[in-house]
């Protein structure tokens, strides 16, 4: 994962920019700049993520890159998906059995930044997310993964059934994390792995279940539902690490 | 864990209460009402974390016990802690060896609420909370913890350290999760434990550390640091469901 950083100045140019939804990380503002237009950049910064830095003018003429900032500049954040290959070459590159986290659908930013975070501390070779109905890689999944996204592979594809059909033909298996399945301690979940954890509210997509080898549940002892989605998805991946340890 | 639910009633009840930082859940304000006394208790409810519902006069009419509402009705949640003897004796009840978290100085309120969930989920019989420099039950706690705080009781105490030194009286043990340790999966874990996390940034203070007899350490094989707070709760949580299963 890489995450290549884009400057962009003058005042339209970053409203736009927020409006349309770009993953703006800092906004460096002139100090003393107060007028319409700035405050429409500090309104709409506030609704997005961005952090607003007030520095001096010196500082933003050092910055720009094109000479006219009129004030202000915005960081904006470009990652880069890596692809299902890089994932697979990374596990050949380590001579490891591929263990690779398969997300259906995770929406909040938070629970996808902690689940790459696991991912890396886990030994995990990749993530794979969907293209639609699911978060991508935005500034807060950078900051709560605390830099794991540069570290481990993250694949955004169009279609996960596919995917897993395919990384079937290179020898993985698939265990779907759900309720009412087999105890995690219970299942052999040794050898190449893809895990599939599913959206925070609906769990698992009937489509992508259905191609699972295997549905490993929790043990629950408590009184409500279910984990938080980066709790489990930490749980699992976990009992994995277990087994390829050998403990 | 309970949790009662109190009426607020009237414009600067509400703002006096939104303004000391009182836990409000809900805020119902009468369709049509747009005056600066309620524009400021928009804006205060934005600060905090409470829900904005606009119904008509004869919903709030209903909803009044003082009759005189003026408009708007806050719900303040105020949860009931509970304390460490009920811990100890929920797990008494059980007839099960006691299993309990010691959060010393988790300040994000969604780590707490997923925490709690979890504690629910593993079948800890509670939650101890330090008095300062740490998140209490907030509304936002409550929904994170997806409802596990109406039955995982949560105590909170004046000295963490006095308290653990109390439990070991009652025959516990103590495992402070650091980094450095002794690989969780080499540890005894069996028996009445206390599982001690420390802060998101910091870890576990020096203070309480010295008075734990386990560090237990997850293995870590990636590129960064450590685990999210709750995950790492997680993780260490399911490790003593295992042993407790035999597993």
């Amino acid at each position: 994962m890489e995450c290549k950083e884009t400057n962009i100045e003058g005042r339209n140019a970053v409203i736009e920019a927020l409006r349309a939804g770009r993953p703006i990380d800092r906004i460096y503002i002139q100090d003393g700049c107060q007028d319409g237009p700035i405050n429409t950049i500090k309104r709409e910064a506030k609704k997005s993520d961005a952090v607003i830095r007030y520095v001096d003018k010196e500082r933003l003429d050092h910055m720009s890159e094109t000479g006219k900032h009129q004030g202000v500049i915005a960081i904006a954040a470009a990652y880069e998906y890596a692809t299902v290959e890089d994932i697979l070459e990374n596990a050949r590159k380590k001579n490891e059995d591929p263990f690779i986290l398969i997300l259906d659908g995770i929406e909040d930013p938070h629970n996808l930044g902690a689940i790459i975070r696991t991912a890396n501390l886990a030994g995990a070779h990749g993530v794979i997310i969907p293209k639609d109905r699911a978060v991508g890689l935005t500034p807060t999944v950078a900051r709560t993964s605390a830099g794991a996204v540069n570290f481990t592979p993250v694949a955004k594809v169009t279609n996960i059934v596919r995917t897993i059909e395919d990384l079937k033909k290179e020898g993985l298996w698939f265990a779907c994390a759900a309720m009412d399945g087999t105890s995690m301690y219970d299942l052999d979940l040794s050898g190449p792995l893809g895990l599939v954890i599913g959206n925070e509210g609906f769990g698992v997509r009937a489509s992508v279940f259905d191609h699972c080898d295997l549905i490993a549940s929790i043990p629950m002892k408590g009184d409500i539902d279910s984990l938080n989605a980066s709790v489990a998805a930490g749980v699992l991946c976990y009992e994995v690490v277990r087994r390829r340890l050998g403990k």
